[in-house]
Parts: structure tokens; sequence; C-alpha cells
């Protein structure tokens, strides 16, 4: 870690990372390339041990995309140190209720009045997690997407408008970019959206209209690159000539509708998640998932330096 | 046109561009800034007359992406010269079954038998299309993807190797990205990936789950950026750990499905119509169709270069 160039977070400000595991680490790597000091707690000793070291990766990577903070990194042995005098708390406990509930709650206890609470949840909501707390509008989701400290989208759900804000404005110093949930939803809105999307990336294998390969290059060449630059809304806003949406929904709606209708339900069959398997021995070619991961990475900070440019 | 500093096209080819609209602009300046002289025709006259201005704009962005080819523009009278001694017809005729096979019969009578038929047809398939034909092996459906001239997929369907294999090495001359469907599909790939995200897009607003905006900025920050670095069934096998696609298949596959059951089924209602149009209003903020679809370019290629950057 960078401790020999440690310089002041903003206002000196401390955060904690409560999970140790491959989202700790993104987060982690984030608010200290950010200037935050950043104290980690992980109940498993050898999880905690190793955390320095692990989140030089991420932390390389920000440092090439132009992230110039140096917050200290310390591991803590208890919870109630890591918490202590922090002005927010990252969780990023596994995704199991009664144990999501208990960590809060232990967190609840140990933290400043003052402080966020954020739960890095994707496959529960803010309804799962907060019954046992003593103050449920402190408690925010803040589901960030993998790799999280690549993909700046952060989701975020709290009962506390005043609370929400302010966890926002710690995200976009991050370089994040927080989107709002008006209400609890399982998968929130990206998690929703990639799982419509990959129903039918089953279904056109499980069909044989194309291969795995096919179908990731399609995505990849076609709607993905364009999804990355304009969303799906706006997309048909976009394609609806000088009329806009309203000259699309009042002219292709119906189609699209008909569309809809004949999209598939897949079953991950045995011979389905056969050809699933197979279809990805033959795209990956040999290359290991750290080797694709490696691939994956470069591509998205690439991609990240051009959105720079972009900005000017 | 560039037609000062002519050079020959790849072994001089030409390539016939029948319907003269959007799709036919960007398929025009894809040709000719690769070098290929193309021979284009309209029937209607005002849509051919403007059209040598109309590719300007396109032809502009592939110089700015580094395309150098000089071919020749010629747009003719009647069909028959268009095709005569082409290597390629590309047909971009309106989206009705019955016009569409009066077109390509036509094109089939007045072009070289050793010429491609190609169409760009999005809502059709090639059986829809092809009944009428006398050689329909010679017809392959090759649907890009908006905007064709920046955005690298033709997804690609024949009924016979040889052309299809002939017809991919001429997009791939025009930096193309071909993907082939093993079968004939409504929709192809990308569109029906295309339509069930947006069913979920829809019914997160019509829920009242979240904002256009924020469904939009959702995508573009989180799974669409990822999406144009790597495949949906690529994510999944990166997502699974060290097991990959097999271990996330066997632990998170039932999770999946009990997913996919809880997505929505929108209407397009009155009320979901209206919550579409005022929501992509407050995305637009004021900002033309034409400045939104200049900004979306803008993106796009700079999304592109660093593609280009990335490939080394």
């Amino acid at each position: 870690m960078p401790r020999g160039k440690r310089t002041v977070s903003p206002k000196n400000d401390s955060i904690a990372i409560v999970g140790c595991g491959l989202i700790g680490e993104s987060w982690a790597a984030l608010f200290l390339a950010h200037g935050y000091n950043v104290r980690a707690f992980d109940p498993n000793q050898e999880t905690a041990e190793g955390f320095g070291a692990r989140v030089n990766r991420p932390l390389a990577q920000l440092r090439e995309l132009g992230a110039t903070g140096a917050g200290c990194l310390t591991v803590t042995e208890t919870l109630a140190e890591a918490v202590a005098g922090v002005v927010l708390i990252q969780e990023n406990a596994p995704e199991n209720i009664p144990l999501k509930r208990a960590v809060l709650r232990e967190i609840e206890e140990n933290a400043p009045q003052s402080a966020i609470i954020a739960s890095s949840t994707s496959a529960l909501t803010w309804s799962d997690i907060s019954p046992d707390l003593q103050w449920p509008h402190r408690l925010v989701t803040a589901h960030p997407f993998n790799p999280p400290h690549l993909v700046p989208l952060v989701e975020l759900y709290g009962i506390d408008n005043a609370i929400v804000v302010q966890a926002e404005a710690i995200y976009r110093n991050l370089g994040r970019h927080p989107v709002r949930l008006k209400k609890d939803a399982v998968g929130h809105i990206a998690n929703r959206l990639a799982s419509a999307l990959w129903r039918e990336a089953v279904h056109i294998v499980a069909e044989g209209i194309a291969d795995v390969e096919a179908v990731d290059a399609a995505l990849v060449h076609g709607p993905g690159l364009r999804w990355s630059v304009v969303g799906a809304h706006m997309v048909y806003h976009l394609g609806g000539g000088t009329g806009g949406i309203s000259h699309y929904l009042q002219h292709l709606g119906p189609s699209q509708v008909r569309r809809w209708q004949s999209l598939g339900s897949p079953d991950l069959t045995p011979e389905v998640c056969a050809a699933l398997i197979d279809g990805i021995a033959q795209e990956a070619a040999g290359r290991s998932i750290e080797e694709l991961e490696a691939d994956r990475d470069f591509k998205l900070i690439n991609a990240l330096k051009a959105r720079e440019i972009a900005r000017g």
C-alpha cells in the first residue's frame, strides 16, 4: 500500500470496509485512490491478512486511470475498531439474510451515529436486510457492478433522502456514477436488465439460432457497444426519426409487443447447460479465467480512458 | 464525394446500394471509405438526388476513424444500371414483404449471376423474403446495427456456406464484425437481445422502480459498458470464480431461473407510454434529436478509437 506518499484524505475522512473479498478489495482501492483512509475488517483471519496485498491490483488499475489519492489502509482485528470514527461503512458480507442482518446490527452498535451504513448487496433488497436495525434510515443499499473499481455504476436505495444525497456525494467523489431507485427491488436495475438479456441469450443458444460465441460477439460489437453510450430508452427515441419516442411508440410499439411475445423462456436443462459450457470453452479458446479477466480489465480501462477524452 | 482523389477499389470491385435512406447512406459511406465503387439506386427521385450530399456526413466520420479509401459514387436512374457488374448488392428497401420480394426479384434478374444479394432487413427473415427468387442461395440477410457505419456488427444468414463466407470477407474488408446465424430467426440475435432488455427496462419504469433517465444511466455506466467488452455468456463464466460457467450454472443457475420468473411483461398502455415520453423529455433536457444523435456518434467514435488503441 502507498503509505510512503501518504496524503490527507478529503477532510481526513475514514471509511470502513466490512468484508474483504473481491468486492471489498475494489471498494478499498477506490476509497484509497481518492484519498480516503480505509479501515478494513473480515472475520476470516486469512482473508484479512492478505487484504493489503490484494488491494494493490485494483489500485494499480486506478492509478493508470489517473487517480492520485493516497489514503492509508488499516486492517483491524475487530469490527468495532474498523467502524470507529468513520463517515461511511461499506458492507460486503456474504448474501445471506440472517448473516447480513447480524453484521449490520453490529455495525450500527459500534459506528458513529452520523455514519452512513452502505450495503453492497446484489441479491438482497433493503427490506430484506434492514428489519433488525434500530435506525434503518441510516442504511442504504449501494450496489456496485463487477468489477466495481472499473465499472462506474452504483445503484442506491434508502428511505432517508438526506442520507441518500450524502451517499451520492461520496460515491461521486470516487468517480462513480450513482443511480437512484425510487423503490426497493430485487436485482435493483442493472441485474434485472442483465437477467432479462441473458434469458434471451440462453434461449438463442438453446434454440440453435446461434452459438455462444456468436451471441457474445453480436452483443459486444452491436447493442453492447451502443448501450455503452446510449441507454435503452433513448435508443428508441433516436430510432423514431424526427418524431422521437412518441412516434416510435405509436407506430412501432405494437410490433415490439409482438416481438416480446416471441422471446424465449428457456430452462437450464442439462442439455442447455452443456451447450453453454461447450460454447464458453470454444469462446475462451484455451484462455484461463485469469487471462480473460485481464483482457476484460484492459478493454474496460481503454473504454474508460476514451470516456475521459470524450468529456474533454 | 471524394472523386478528386479517386483511387482503385479492392480489385476495382463495385457494389450496388438499392434503397438510399439512412441505412443506404451508411452502407455507401462504408464501401466508399474502403475503396469500393458504389452504384446507388432509389425509386424516389428526390431521395436519389440528395444521396451524394447525405453520404458525406457518415463518410467524414469514417475518415475521422482512419478510413482512407476513395471509391467513386454513381447514382443511377434505374435499378438495372445500379446492379450491372457489381460483386454485391446491398438492398435497403422498406420492411414490407411483397415490396422486398419484388425488389429482390428485379435485382436477381439484372445482376451478374456471381453477385451476392444482401438484404439489410431488420424486421423480416431470410424465409420471408426469399421465396420468389430463382437462385435463393445467392441471397443473404446482412443486418447492420444502427448507426451502421459506426457499429461494427453485421448479422449474416444464408443457405449457401460458400456465399456466406464470401459475404463475411467483404464485410470484414469494411472493418465490420460479421456474426453468423445457424438458423433463420426473427430479430436475428441483436434485436432479440435488445427487445428482451427493453421489455424489462419498460417494466422498471411501469412499476415505478426507477425513472427512464435512471434506467438509461444504469445501463450506460453499468452493464452496457461491460457488454461493450465482454459478452453476456462470458460474464457468467467470469462471475463463477475459478469454477467458471460450470460452477455458476450449478450453484447460481437456479437463482437465475427464479430471477427470470420475477421479470416483467409490461403492456404499452397509454399510462406507460406517457411515462416513457415524459422520462425521455427529462433525459433529453431540451436537446433535439439531431443533437442527441451527434452526441451518440461522438461517443461511439471515441469508443471505437479506444478499441483500435486496445488492439494495438
